[in-house]
């Protein structure tokens, strides 16, 4: 698949200049549009740029309240509850982060949950937001869609719902996982049918329990938990964590946003913040995770492993790589948003030479 | 595989008169049993009494401190370090737990870390500990002997690290997960040796990377994470949060307590928990879930599924049911039980006619 470079800024600016368009206040679509670049730098490319006809569309069918009043509906010393009034998630969730950030400086440890937040991009973006204050972040959400049906069921009461932790380091990169509870999050499946390729066995299964293997066919057939009922069961937990104890949409409240672009999402995550200075000197910690880093890479590996890789080193690579190459984006996609910015009459995305 | 029913209070006390006669105080040898003998009743059998001639060989080789100073060195409001002094592990946590139960109460949600702590049986026990306050609980752990391999490599620098969670319910049984993050847990493999079975594929592979079926064979492979380099990720996280972030033994530093009885484990465990109060009305997050819980299990079912589960459905059966009829002892363990008995001049296991 062909693809151009495009810089961060120049990506940062087009989505924050669509948003603008839209009628997003400068500053907020400045916030989001940095998200999404954020996203496309670090290879989460499912969730960057190409969500923006998406986002538009609904800014626009009246799904999003651009001007929203996001605050604190509940709140003790260790945590919040923010209701976030239906406007774009990443404005949501940031704020949540942040009061979490502040209230683990004191307490040490602060959990912040949000209500009527909408789809925020990678997980990892916000768990990674504490590292830069010696904290460690976990974070879980509730997919804007279900795809999931219960072990053994095939009502889809469930969705991708995706963990995500970020720990400090020194000298190494962060550790940072994301993942979907499912074996393959639902735009892998997308992607796939877009190249027109086959699925492995493992991502899907139909009707009859057979595994589906043609993407084309995804909405008759749903996605595979990791680890059979453990990834059930693990997607039901954070479900519950993220949505109903914040009082978000969880099982048959979920509303398909794909399909849908007007009803409120109610859409729910969870951030837990923990503060390494209430732990003992983060030095130490931030050291004893470089040893652990440095051993598990140096492990012996099986025949034809080439590489081990620590969970979030890919996306470093690639952050790295891409602030000097510039972010591939597909030419497929460059196109749709050509006609995205001549529908708003907004400058095109500039491409690199 | 024959069994003998036992009533939960017979083996509690046998188990105490056990851990007495080693030496352990009364009240920390009844606080233990009734933890192993909870395993037990909930079908955690090899969390429960299958322990005891390990854990009696580790106290009595001196590998446990008979009389812990468990005492907290790192506290904020929300949060807490808890240090074993070498104590048997169900003491430890307990400890844990119910700081964390007292701290949330103020601060809406607190965590708990453990270090110089010891295995303390099935995560469940402690998850589900919080429930009776209208709380929720988050149990990580490090496991105490490291099976598994980081994704692609050889070197066994992790553990099955285990998830618990427990989540309060109206009047539906509590959801409680309990889960290794490898396919089987080690037990499990154990258990087929036992046997004389053959394991799944899936369970392990050997060092060419192909499937390893024979148990007896287990300690020439490894045990496979869940959804791959997922489940990797995950007890990578979960040991980092369990055990370097109290200052426990994580990669390299752990112990394997099957093979060691005397080194100083320092395991390493954490408790989150969350008061449901602080969120609002807990009446309603409560009917919330047993809304969604009867949502899953009335879904349409796969061809052949008889029945869909919850996470934590089929422990709470078992604990119904052995209330009644007793816990089934397999004979050789029973056989066990005895020699034991016997060697430490104590009552045998009373057996229900």
């Amino acid at each position: 698949m062909s693809s151009r470079p495009v810089t961060h800024e120049a990506l940062s600016r087009f989505i924050e200049s669509a948003f603008v368009q839209c009628g997003l206040p400068e500053a907020d679509a400045r916030q989001v549009a940095g998200l999404m670049a954020d996203a496309d730098l670090q290879g989460s490319d499912g969730h960057g740029v190409i969500r923006l006809p998406q986002y538009i569309k609904r800014i626009r069918a009246g799904g999003i309240n651009k001007h929203p009043d996001i605050r604190i509906v509940q709140e003790r010393a260790a945590m919040a509850v923010v209701d976030g009034d239906n406007g774009m998630g990443h404005l949501v969730v940031s704020r949540a982060v942040d009061i979490a950030i502040e209230k683990a400086r004191s307490a040490g440890v602060a959990w912040v949950g949000t209500r009527y937040s909408n789809h925020a991009g990678p997980a990892s973006l916000y768990a990674r937001r504490p590292l830069q204050h010696d904290m460690l972040g976990l974070y879980f959400a509730v997919g804007n869609a279900n795809h999931l049906p219960p072990w053994g069921g095939m009502d889809m009461l469930l969705s991708t719902n995706p963990i995500a932790a970020g720990i400090p380091t020194a000298q190494e990169p962060p550790v940072v996982l994301d993942m979907a509870t499912t074996v393959a999050a639902y735009g892998k499946v997308k992607a796939r049918a877009k190249r027109g390729e086959q699925m492995p066995v493992g991502w899907m299964i139909d009707r009859q329990g057979q595994p589906l293997l043609d993407p084309k066919r995804s909405g008759e057939g749903f996605l595979l938990p990791i680890g059979d009922h453990k990834g059930y069961g693990l997607a039901l937990i954070v479900g519950l964590l993220a949505g109903t104890l914040g009082g978000a949409a969880m099982g048959r409240e979920v509303v398909d946003f794909n399909a849908d672009h007007v009803s409120v999402t109610n859409t729910g995550q969870a951030i837990l913040v923990i503060d390494l200075a209430a732990f003992g000197d983060p030095a130490h910690f931030k050291q004893a995770v470089d040893t652990l880093v440095r051993d598990i890479r140096a492990s012996a590996r099986l025949p034809g492993v080439q590489r081990i890789w620590l969970p979030g080193e890919q996306s470093h690579e690639k952050r790295e790589r891409y602030r000097v190459d510039g972010i591939p984006v597909a030419t497929g996609l460059l196109d749709e948003l050509h006609t995205l910015a001549r529908e708003l009459g907004i400058a095109a995305l500039t491409v690199q030479e």
